[in-house]
């Protein structure tokens, strides 16, 4: 029995989650675009400094944020007519990265450039390659995001950084019986007492389940017009198009709803993760109703409610990713499978894909 | 010379300061038993994350501080009915580590377990083994602290976590002669200016000291009524029965005591040490003189100047401790013994014994 | 092109930032000597903990901050009679290092010392040799600082521990360009937009350069008594005599002083740089008007805005050697010159000669 539940739940698979583990040949998200302006961001993306910008057309950009001449962080500059000038010397760069000018000299090397990287903008947010470039025609574009600017939707976004791997938001997300347990005094939603339905479509991977008539957790119930004690039925879905970013369905049907009143609401939710430094992961989320024009005072008490229910996510797997970190046995201990984690052992299926389609493994 | 009295002292005898040099197969002092209670007690002991906690009927419990699961630190869950259940997915623990309930599925596999340590409660203290449990019964027992709960003794009691390796306290606490320098103005007992008798009997390490008619240190004269310009005898005892506690007796006699007055008195020190993670040891000291019912007023008075005599050690030997940490030439530097190191010498060589038949050596 | 100009500015001469990359045989400054008194100043120096005090006849002494007996640092001691205590048993040292007593024993063991290191004070600095005392007299003596303590002069002088390695500082005030740049708002000395002419004699780095006619720097031109407007002329010369040191001079004329008044006034700025731990450098500056008696006021305008522009050199090399070492690509990295950077590169040059004389290089 024993060997046989660890099969069937993917023991074997290791989480690799104190190493270098992310794939470099796909899309990840590199920041919200209202992040990105003429003032230079700095952002460590992959384990490397970016700096992060916008022409004055809009379109962002995204360069190695040292220079290559003795290494000032570019970011600790400022942009002027689309130029990105070195604090230190004076340096200017355009938006590929070639060098514009040299204070001082009037020659310019050809060696005198940094890497610019291919940018994506989709609805709220802007994707970043960061692979081999000629990669992008065979890989999966990025996730389309934009619903997040839909004015059909009203839309809450959050941010995190959490110093854990990436890894651990990732399963975090796609096995939602945790709820019942971190989350009993925030969600309050404590059915989800049994196993979902868990399929795959390539490298996406999707789980489903139904619930009978109850109350909707508060941190949504507000936003749909119901209240804390009215009975709902949920179906809730969950699907990770990319290791970058998965969402969380939760329709929502109102059995009583008046004929010719709206009776069916969706909130979706997306969890954005990408790798920052070693040991930290940039966290982005979201939490969209389908419904126009919710109010900022309903759209900041869904803010502040996901918040509180989310940071005791962040605090659990600090603390465990720390407790790891700092034990001399690391990652050299058992991992013992639930049924429940068949979304989370199909993420590192294919998590160890990907690193193998760059000649890369996880141990450990 | 140099070489007889480097053999007298036992250099070569390294102290393996900045490693791992901690016996596992040996009893270890895990906490104070009013710290441990129904609320679990994250704690690392010897470089693991262990969790306590109490049954219902006082029994002390310590587990792996590791759910087997997806690794979430278990103390931050709670006790239910004896069950230590995890923060994350709820998953439930019995005492011996054995899982008895995964949520949302009926079958528990064997290997959803984590490792329990066999504890001993001795007084105030709760002892804790976390070694080959095989070698139990072969191994000497924990020191019995009896002492410590005894209604004839007034007991004080106080903690420190250290950032220095723990062998850096033990030889501080065998070798008094440095009070009357790095204590001068604590502990104000300037008559230390020889060496003890040290001997040994096993591995139990002592040494032993008289001293002239003369005033007693302040910090133990008051809770024995004494003022600090009286005059008395003493002796001094020191005993190491196993590298986690030594006891340092200071028995004081009253040479003007009337007949029929009390005129011998006993301040007990313990040392006790138990490493925590790299670099750091906690130390819990106690101070118990062999008179009843001491007032608060006057046991509040010995905490605090004891404390700011322990103070001063804490200071220097983290500050020599970090010092040796950053020097690039770590521990290969000269260590030249004195006569009056004794004691401690002996520390090295029952330390050394047991690392060596744990097959395990210190270099450094 | 690209190729001749990487010649031309000394591409593959690496500047070895993240690692062990100081010569020792050579003279570095400890400290400045009114830093240095009866009470010891705990330093690292070289990566080596040094104790510096000072005899009651003022001779500066320098031991290695480590009692060889249990490795307290004796920065925590005190100095009675010239003779420096350990705090924790109370053994004491001659300024050769020796020892001349250890309490509770009557014999001093021959190994019973510690490193005392050559001093030599020159002006307001005092210099150390922590090499090989051998070498002494076939390197170049500590560079004469003796202007810093010359009545004829006045003398503004600081200090700054940095977060970097200590050539970045060395390349950084011997390049000048960065002026226009880096303290645009500061220096406001926008006129630097040429490359010096840079000569080499031995191992000492010079450079020059003329200004025309125009306002001199606010940072200078008060202790001048000249407005932020009035045009002079300007020489600036640059010399630096040891990887130690160098020297800014900042030569001003006056055209419109009259006939009987004086025309020409120097102010000769010095950097001194003195490695720390690893990836930490003492950095003490001065600006030295060859002008007597300027008021305390006027020196300390000259305190406060040369600290204001220092401050940004400092955070950006900061966040530049940070970035740096959290880049898992570290120093493998492009490195471009300009034809600017000529004085940098004879660093480097000088730096790879004295290492290569240790038998070290660099690499990365």
């Amino acid at each position: 029995m024993s060997t046989n539940q660890r099969q069937a739940t993917g023991q074997g698979l290791s989480n690799g989650m104190l190493e270098d583990n992310y794939p470099r040949n796909m899309w990840w998200v590199a920041a919200r675009g209202d992040e990105v302006g003429e003032k230079p961001l700095a952002r460590w993306l992959l384990e490397k400094p970016v700096v992060l910008y916008r022409l004055k057309d809009g379109t962002p950009v995204a360069l190695d944020d040292r220079c290559p001449h003795r290494w000032a962080p570019l970011s600790a500059g400022r942009v002027v007519d689309d130029l990105l000038i070195c604090p230190y010397h004076g340096i200017e760069f355009g938006s590929d990265g070639r060098c514009t000018r040299i204070p001082t000299q009037d020659t310019i090397p050809d060696s005198m450039r940094v890497r610019s990287y291919p940018l994506v903008e989709s609805g709220a947010f802007v994707w970043i390659w960061m692979g081999d470039p000629e990669k992008i025609p065979a890989c999966d574009p990025p996730v389309d995001m934009s619903y997040t600017a839909d004015p059909n939707w009203s839309v809450v976004l959050g941010y995190y950084e959490v110093a854990v791997n990436w890894v651990l938001i990732r399963e975090n997300v796609l096995d939602l019986t945790h709820i019942a347990y971190l989350h009993s005094k925030t969600f309050k939603q404590d059915d989800w007492a049994s196993v979902p339905e868990v399929s795959m479509d390539g490298d996406t991977v999707t789980y489903r389940q139904d619930f009978d008539l109850g109350p909707l957790s508060p941190l949504f119930c507000h936003a749909m017009g119901f209240s804390e004690t009215k009975s709902v039925k949920r179906e809730q879905e969950g699907r990770m198009p990319s290791l970058a970013v998965s969402f969380s369905d939760w329709n929502v049907h109102d059995p009583e709803a008046q004929p010719g009143v709206r009776a069916d609401f969706l909130m979706r939710g997306c969890h954005i993760v990408t790798p920052s430094q070693r040991g930290k992961t940039h966290y982005f989320w979201g939490a969209a109703f389908d419904i126009p024009n919710i109010s900022t005072e309903l759209c900041e008490r869904t803010r502040a409610s996901v918040t509180e229910a989310f940071d005791e996510d962040k605090a659990l797997l600090e603390q465990l990713y720390a407790q790891v970190s700092m034990d001399p046995c690391g990652v050299d201990y058992p991992e013992i499978g639930r049924l429940g984690d068949t979304a989370g052992v199909r993420v590192r299926q294919v998590l160890q894909r990907k690193l193998a389609a760059e000649d890369r493994s996880l141990s450990g």
